[in-house]
């Protein structure tokens, strides 16, 4: 399904809508988690090792399955000081083994909470370097489905994630950004270039309308880290809904 | 089955042999993993707090795996300086949180291998302050309850852990420590006492015995940091065996 | 000094008010630092244990020493995801070294900027063990002695961190604190029973007067975590210099 | 000094030995120090970011100081679970602010021993990164020099690290190491190539004897992890002995 390019049928008139959650640590609060579990429908919940403590978790899954917004792993780096964002070199080996850890740990509060793991989308340096680096993504693809071979993969829209998620039969969900510049090749502008974010809820609007309806994207990320952010989501969202779309867990 | 005093049946003469595995990090290695595996019946693996990180908790998941023996997970406080051995001033929330998050990161690495999880054993200063404290006994028996209720849980014979395992309707297992002496009342001589720890395995095997032979305990502890302590183990296995004890995970 | 009871001279009149400063960790912000620089004449910097990471620690001591506030070090427990506030079962040894090394981390940026380094304060579960337990009390004002004699120690008025640091030949400072209430015996009510706080910034005052009138502190420590807290300092600090203190570090 | 090409004089004939040492971490215990101190000149003492707890540092400060072993820090990348060996994408900034830390923090046991600390060489792939990158190397020795501008910097011959170090003023000290293989150009074998690494001891004593003869390096690292490792580099500080060097800190 994730090859199709025209919308045409009822399904493919249907999208996602993702965020990260559940990114605070401690006594440290980030995101607008309760407001953006309003506006997504699917939620990409921190794991412990980039952000979230078992707490957090704990909360976090909670609140999800209170609001019906599907959960989601997301598993990132061990590297909490940089918020999983930094590059490491790990071996595809240690990209597995970090994947099954994070992923059955959130399983714990899934099962606790008598809820249903639907996803995993790698954070940060992690989701860059899958998409980038077929090995990794193999890795990480072969960790989702020996933990469970029923849960989708999320990844960049023709990344190395997805593909791998293929060749390992995994269902997978092609993703676009609404705040990030695309190139005109479907390559991100990346993060330290000008022109990488798009300020303009407007502008991300169209642009998610634009690679909607190319059936480029499956599921559409937005963020909630601060009160603009979570606007820009809301403005996204309305474009969506009043372009026709039905919003939906992919 | 564990308030039984008198071994009469089948069932009654078998016991299980329990150790700490999986406990190295990193480049760090320690004990005497494989040599281990080879003695006991049941192995309580580290999850990454106090103990063990993602690479080794694979590679002892698949150890145990193929060499027959139980698995389960061995939660400890997040204390990898201290070994998890520090007691912490934690909430029975904070415990539940910290066991459904490593009995879960756990789960992660035997689903991979598709084995089976089948018990829970606290580990260090979270199993103590646990077996004298009723409400961190509850709450990781409910954490336990929530994640799997077909785990059982391991406790020290008359303390607060089984007790709170079987008011949550868990399956329960008590345990005797092969090299720790206990009290006339079936306490333990506590860690900094002298007297503490039998270093004489031929004791150790005859208090064995006595504890198995009144019911006291459906598991028995040994350990395998340093070859020592494998000849130690191995003491305690023999003369079990000898007694006509069969050896099977409780 | 800090025996006297009568505040007539110059030197008694003067009192320093002290607040924990650079709490944030990686990308998660915590404090309103820079308004609480303005209040304040010390200041605590987390060392990375319980809050702090080296980005903020560097940024945290160039704001002080621009602002002229002087420098001290508050080393934690290792606990990042309690705070540091969970009493954990150190041994003095452990107390030391942990003290040691974060006061020493401190210590390589304060150099970094050619500022000073004045004083060090434990905190949370480090300050409350230490000033009730005579052992860890000595082991910490030991390592502060070894690190740097010159530095000042800052203990709970009537404890035991400032009897060690004076048996150490440290300089001691008494602490007392504006939002927090005391029995008539002198101690702290303990922060889970009822009435341990105090609300109101003009009680808080009031109470801040009368500790500093009898001679019992010789700082007082003010909180900055939200708005609010910000403005109960500054109605602290007002009403100190209305009453005729002069307000300096310690 | 580090210019000169022909050991002519009574200081060229003089050699550095460094090793890293107190690279355990809790209850872990790695490499033989005791061994190692009686062989080199120069020990590299771990910070508690790739290795190294508070207590180790202490430990291993005073048996430096004992030994008459020169002190030196060894900061790493904030990777236990990688040994500081993963490359990670950090900014100058950021190693600029990890050193800084690390060296404070092992200055404050130095200071509690009233030892002096003579160096500092980062560790593992924070190294290899520095050799290579302009940019990282000139902000580790701006740490060094705004930490103490009389530390040496250790770096490989011929890379970054020495040339920052240089231009900021420091004394830098050029390292060849005896187990690594050298490229004709003079860059290292990569470690993940065939032929990294040089097995046989008088191999290994005739490269180290050579680099030093040519003056390309002034001090030579040896390692101690395992008895054979100690073996190898007896054989290459006996090597040294014998062809008329003199041994001492750099």
């Amino acid at each position: 399904m994730t090859t199709l390019t025209t919308p045409t049928g009822d399904r493919e008139r249907t999208i996602d809508l993702n965020g990260d959650i559940g990114e605070s640590f401690g006594v440290y609060r980030t995101g607008e988690d309760e407001r953006l579990l309003d506006i997504v429908t699917s939620a990409n919940v921190a794991c412990g090792f980039h952000a979230g403590d078992p707490a957090t978790m704990r909360r976090t899954v909670r609140l999800c399955a209170e609001r019906g917004v599907a959960i989601g792993a997301h598993p990132g780096l061990p590297d909490l000081a940089g918020f999983g964002r930094r590059e490491m070199a790990v071996t595809p080996q240690e990209a597995y083994d970090m994947t099954v850890y994070q992923v059955g740990a959130l399983y714990g509060f899934v099962r606790a909470e008598g809820a249903v793991l639907r996803h995993v989308k790698p954070h940060g340096a992690l989701y860059n370097m899958a998409s980038a680096d077929a090995a990794l993504a193999e890795a990480i693809a072969e960790a989702v489905r020996r933990v469970d071979g029923s849960l989708a993969l999320v990844g960049l829209a023709g990344g190395e994630l997805v593909r791998a998620g293929e060749r390992a039969g995994l269902r997978t969900v092609t993703e676009a950004f609404a705040d990030r510049r695309y190139r005109p090749d479907g390559t991100l502008v990346p993060r330290r270039e000008p022109g990488a974010f798009v300020a303009d809820a407007g502008e991300a609007a169209a642009q998610v309308l634009r690679l909607a309806a190319e059936g480029r994207a499956r599921t559409v990320c937005v963020h909630g880290d601060g009160p603009h952010a979570v606007a820009f989501a809301e403005c996204v969202r309305r474009a969506l809904l009043d372009a026709g779309w039905r919003l939906a867990p992919a």
